[in-house]
């Protein structure tokens, strides 16, 4: 980390609301870990002592990507079972594999999705899945911001729920604030389908001695809605209130299902939605109501799921679904513009996990950065670049990533991690996986 | 052009109806613009003589794509107008620059697309336009394949009209089969809304007169289907089958709002149907019945219209959304799986266009294919390459591209077309719009 960097001759976005313009021309200058200077000129003061320049022509400057769902093992299983019904595809390929999952496994599936989100600019991942310890390993290693919980299914004896639960407040207590800071450790039940309603009072508990947040799946299918009403008188919302889920700072993921009624109720508590179109669309769960949650003040964010059902960790794709497909289904070519489905995929994220300094290139914030190469055929003219990051841009297109100061990729390539051995080790997780 | 190139070691999409797999390992060998081999070993007399051989490697090959639909020289206004109502759009941003366009422009706009199409691995498009002479000439020098028409709105005086329809003749006439046949010419119509029934009758004969196909813009919206019927009486597949453009191999653009019994008309003539998911959600047109399409026996193609409302030129994009949308559209998971959109994508755009020899891999078809990086983080693990192209792949992806047994695409880099000289001429034209 050099003392000081300067970009000069870059153009950078502006995400806050209510600005005229949401890109402007000039200089960053980041000390340490910091945004300490974003403006049109550069004072004099800056130049002083040691200094690290970057040119930024050619280049668009925008807050790192965050993805606030996911489960980044998974990427072992991509393109091992597509196109099928949805509990074909859980119970035939998902879950007889997930079963056999290893420490090993977990640790390489989730190296290959990190490098992926790294290069394809995402600077902040939202991870819930089992052998945490792994992925929490491959966050401090890879110098990526993560937010790591043991997702915890309850559909089995009270031991074993038990020793979920343990496992879970053990990994929230031992790596919460660590690799300097940029883990944060959150507690999650699975979902209202697969946890019982006792189950989930533990971990809103356990939340609520630890002062951690919650996060769940939530509705994501019209099946498992009518699920919980058959099952418990309510619908997903109420049911999770009543088990005072929404007591602590949460959010959900999914919420493709709900009524005016819980999206007041979402709005109220202050629950963000992580909606996931992408993954959504394939497992063919439908649209979410996100103008309208918009409207009702709930702050949506962007997550790409498992890449087993998406089948990438292109954030770049998942802005552009959220931007085009809510056009297409209401027939309101208004509805989520492009500078909102940037929003969503950034500073969104940022209030979804109720972090105040990321999320945007503003003084104060956290350096985590990324530019993305403009000078390419499919980016050309330079109308308006927030409109091409969404409409016309890809994860390939990311040149440059920094997280908390420090510059992760260069050129596209990856400093902190290695590519060749990752792509390796993995094809062979799945091939034993196969044969196991 | 080598005597004989001969790719060894590659992974072979193969798409044929009916076959038990996608994929198959080994050897394909191009003999000047033809394969003529395709198989898991090598016989020997194909090694005799002058040899060029590729190592395939890292690499998964797959017919070139298809642009079925679009409009190339209006990437000249990618992001000048977005998240804008249709009519406002039109009338405020695309129609007062579009009037403006001189053949410099088009020429410019459309090497543009040209070099963004070759690179992302497009060997054959389909343009309707102005100047098409410019179009043409592009198409000539960037060695990609073209199916080229120019584009008559009819609201205009009988004069006005005349002209327009010579100038489509006249078009059509010189350029058909030029640049070494890569150049085939068709006669279009915009649009039942935009053109009387007495001028659309003029093209339907000159169609006849020349034997060249015909193709329209149709059912784009829901609005113009209304107004077809206020004027006319009629919806529009029944309006231009009365006029005779069934009459002819024909094929339409978007069929965005089609009954049941429009679909059983455009069926029985065999009319395809050019699907543009990017577009018509960004505008919010609304949601293509593709499977309904399919189920009927329509062939549906896939095309990204005009860079202006999609705003790249991806085909990989159009190929997952169509894979995705349907899905989560409809509720059925298993709606368009991968292979069934590659198919759209390539050989369902070659029988659309009515030619029997591009599209697919396979012994006698011409050598337009490509060549995709899989060495890369998300492409891993190599379970289902069909599914990664659809599914995780992008235009960035290609790495090289053949057309007519020419390679146009080494390593990323397009041979046939100045980048520097095109990226620059392409913003001139733009800033120079924007002034005049």
């Amino acid at each position: 980390m050099t003392q000081r960097l300067i970009i000069r001759n870059g153009l950078f976005a502006q995400l806050q609301e209510g600005l005229a313009q949401t890109t402007i021309k000039g200089y960053m200058v980041v000390e340490q870990d910091r945004i300490v200077y974003i403006g049109e000129t550069l004072p004099e003061v800056y130049e002083q002592g040691e200094v690290e320049y970057i040119d930024g022509k050619g280049l668009f400057f925008m807050p790192g990507l965050i993805n606030t769902h996911g489960h980044a093992a998974m990427s072992l299983l991509r393109g091992y079972g597509d196109d099928m019904v949805l509990q074909s595809w859980l119970q035939e390929k998902m879950w007889p594999m997930e079963a056999k999952f290893t420490g090993n496994d977990v640790y390489w599936g989730t190296a290959l999705s990190v490098i992926e989100m790294l290069k394809g600019g995402t600077t902040l991942f939202v991870d819930m899945y089992d052998h945490m310890d792994q992925v929490a390993k491959v966050s401090e290693e890879s110098g990526i911001r993560a937010a790591l919980m043991r997702g915890a299914i309850g559909l089995c004896s009270e031991d074993v729920q038990r020793m979920k639960l343990n496992e879970a407040v053990q990994f929230a207590k031992d790596w919460n604030g660590q690799a300097n800071g940029r883990i944060t450790t959150l507690l999650a039940p699975h979902a209202p389908y697969t946890c019982p309603p006792a189950f989930i009072e533990k971990f809103v508990e356990a939340a609520h001695e630890l002062d951690l947040m919650l996060h769940t799946h939530m509705s994501e299918t019209a099946a498992e809605v009518e699920q919980n009403v058959k099952e418990y008188g309510l619908r997903p919302v109420a049911h999770l209130e009543k088990l005072g889920l929404f007591s602590r700072p949460s959010f959900i993921a999914h919420g493709v299902h709900l009524n005016d009624e819980e999206i007041a109720t979402l709005a109220k508590h202050n629950v963000g939605v992580s909606h996931n179109p992408g993954s959504n669309l394939k497992l063919a769960s439908g649209v979410a109501r996100v103008v309208d949650l918009q409207r009702a003040g709930v702050v949506v964010s962007l997550g790409t799921d498992g890449a087993a059902s998406n089948n990438n960790l292109d954030m770049f794709e998942e802005m552009r679904l959220a931007a085009l497909i809510h056009k297409g289904v209401s027939g309101d070519p208004t509805a989520v513009p492009a500078a909102d489905a940037m929003r969503m995929a950034t500073v969104n994220g940022a209030r979804t996990l109720h972090m105040n300094d990321v999320g945007l290139l503003q003084v104060g914030m956290k350096a985590d950065f990324i530019a993305v190469d403009i000078d390419q055929p499919h980016l050309y003219p330079h109308t308006d670049l927030v409109s091409h990051m969404v409409y016309s841009a890809s994860a390939k297109d990311v040149q440059h990533v920094w997280v908390d100061g420090n510059q992760v990729v260069k050129n596209g390539e990856c400093l902190t991690m290695d590519e060749e051995r990752i792509k390796h080790e993995a094809e062979q997780c799945f091939r034993n996986l196969l044969e196991r």
